[in-house]
């Protein structure tokens, strides 16, 4: 089955507002084996919608749509749909969905304004799909051999209509992914070493992509590999060919291995983070049951706090400065004993854009890993501006007191941005 | 002026990835007055991105592409440009393209893979367009009527190609933007109060947008209305009409207009975060030159942080738990303390999704702000998922923080996710 996705709306072609809706349902969709052909986008005009609903209905079985449903002037996609169906009958007014528009406003207190009225009318052929969270119902109806689904805008009252009125519609599944994720190489090097594995005609196809620095192999198997256990294998051995890179599967974050890690040892983390600052400490938290595992953190901008808060000797950062191999150890034997944890990363970096020197330039960030029995600091230089530069830094250390932890073998395992020089 | 903006990717109609390269040019574009007729979104095959490209050639007289010029065999955009030309000449090598790709390479201390040599072929009848982010090449051509430009697909990379090469071909307008930032509350409250400022065919046109709780008024003046004074005072009259919710103009983040009231007055400031657990840290750090008035903070995730590193009493943990009005004002007192600063802020409340009950529900949040002569506590209810509670009570801590330095008669004026009731 093919499918087709129409998002509807000024706000999204003007660029004020970021359409997710389409990305959500084709995720959705993929999951069920169903394939986007194309994605459309376009304004609050009629004759551009009723052009773009019979295009994509010709294009694919089953076309989406989302916005344009409410009850203002510029709501057109009632009117768009009738005029796609092409069979030259006014809209009516449908009765049980004027019921519910009614009883949605009392509930609430109010009476129904006279505008909302619109929200009931809907094409002959068509059927209204009832909404529980807001007052536009949805349409369903043929255009053509195609079923349009269309369904309101904001996505708390899509999702729920897409689970009851579009996951029915659809086919059993025909076709499987799976995802694996990596940190510490670049994609080039990635793809490089999966080979013959990208080619785009294999089955399963392998295919990377690249955000946040976060490297991430996609797979997708079709007819006799689309069995879970074909993408299993697949996945299983990229894990192998990306190893120690590879982190994880799925929807687990970086964060989240590492909390993995840790929680199946019984083990618990601290962060000192100098030029990050909390980015790193914000990662973590982002996990939702970290406080299972994560003890806390020191922001250790000032020397100070490096110092009054982690233990830093003034001798040590007198001696080396505060970017420096010395300073990251002794912030991360700190970050240990200040929050009582097992293990402690630390954080130590010029930034940038100031605060560059010849020996250290901006970019250079020096990163501690204690824990039991273990110690150690690598040094890296991350190119890019700022935001970058920290990104990556926060990676970092979750990713290296992941390997500390979970595969110590391959701790050494140089990263893209590793500077071999300690001095 | 008509556009359409055509991206490409697999993982995007896949709905892995989220495009955002459309609306950012699409908001580009809009700021210079050019309108867009269509967005589509098509994976990667080439005869549909030929077909995508002939029709959207037809629909506006700019036709932007991103995506689909990197190297591998995935990547069909110079050959669906090819095909949409028509002419049915081949690809060409392109010569200085292949001395830049070289370039490229070498400045990293690399040979060139040959699978490279693809991103320097062009179709005859194009010209390519130099990258300096990245190794893919854009492209510009004539499609019947239309002029196309391929940009690669990275936002790095595409955002400043789109500034060199397509927007000396967008019409002369004469026109000035400005923008005013406010956090604190809703976009409808806010657009309320603006009034008829916001009508669609006033002149300087008002629009509001929100984004990350931060919502922002954007103006726009034309002709007469151009001038940076007419600008000015218009945004003058948004920021008093928006008081105390507004904090800043331009590109300056609300982190950043803290810093600047902070540094303003020679003072300094510390944070204690627990749920947010370095999340405000991270947005004050995210600031270069943060360091001149940010001293550090403490991630007091568990309650011994809490206790041993910001002083808060266990007997005030005991009393009143940890997510309360006593133990975060304990925790600003003692930040203040521990990182030797003049000001402080604390965070602690139940981001989700477990840990709520009755009395403090998922989404209940305390803030504490302290410093010379001044000591607050606020109480919000931040609804939405964990993600959203997190930023929303980082963001306000930073807000409450700057209101009490900089505009301490309207520091009680509610945010929106204010609850009236500290019990």
């Amino acid at each position: 089955m093919k499918a087709a996705i129409l998002s509807i709306g000024d706000e999204l072609t003007l660029g004020q507002t970021q359409d997710t809706n389409s990305r959500w349902l084709a995720g959705r969709l993929a999951d069920r084996g169903v394939r986007c052909v194309e994605f459309r986008i376009v304004p609050d005009e009629l004759s551009a919608q009723a052009r773009a609903l019979r295009a994509l209905a010709d294009a694919a079985e089953i076309v989406l749509v989302t916005g344009g449903l409410g009850p203002t002037d510029d709501d057109l996609t009632r009117d768009a749909l009738r005029e796609a169906i092409g069979d030259g009958a006014p809209l009516v007014l449908d009765q049980p969905s004027l019921a519910a528009l009614d009883r949605w406003f009392k509930d609430r207190g109010r009476a129904m304004p006279e505008i909302n009225k619109r929200q009931a009318m809907r094409p002959t052929t068509a059927e209204c799909l009832t909404n529980d969270a807001g007052t536009a119902p949805g349409l369903r109806a043929k255009v053509g051999k195609a079923i349009v689904v269309c369904l309101p805008g904001p996505p708390r009252e899509m999702e729920p209509m897409y689970a009851r009125f579009v996951e029915p519609l659809l086919p059993r599944l025909e076709m499987s992914t799976g995802v694996v994720h990596s940190f510490g190489q670049g994609e080039s090097f990635l793809a490089e070493r999966l080979g013959d594995r990208m080619h785009r005609d294999r089955n399963p196809l392998v295919g990377t992509t690249a955000s946040g620095s976060v490297v991430s192999a996609r797979v997708r198997g079709t007819g006799a590999q689309a069995s879970v256990q074909a993408i299993d294998q697949e996945l299983a051995e990229i894990e192998r060919i990306w190893r120690p890179y590879a982190f994880a599967r799925g929807a687990v974050t970086l964060a989240g291995s590492l909390g993995q890690a840790l929680q199946a040892r019984g083990l618990t983390m601290a962060l000192a983070e100098s030029c990050t600052g909390g980015l790193a400490g914000s990662l973590v938290t982002a996990e939702s049951g970290s406080s299972a595992w994560f003890r806390g953190g020191v922001m250790s901008y000032a020397n100070e706090a490096k110092r009054d808060l982690c233990g830093v000797a003034q001798s040590t950062l007198d001696a080396h400065g505060a970017v420096s191999a010395p300073v990251a150890l002794e912030l991360a034997r700190g970050a240990c004993v200040a929050l009582q944890a097992d293990w402690a990363a630390s954080i130590t970096g010029v930034a940038g854009p100031g605060g560059g020197s010849d020996a250290k330039p901006v970019g250079s960030v020096f990163i501690g890993v204690v824990g039991p029995s273990f110690e150690a600091v690598r040094r890296f230089r991350y190119p890019g501006e700022r935001a970058i530069v920290r990104d990556r830094a926060a990676k970092s250390a979750l990713a290296l007191l992941r390997l500390a932890i979970a595969d110590r073998d391959h701790f050494t395992a140089p990263f893209i941005w590793e500077v071999k020089d300690h001095a």
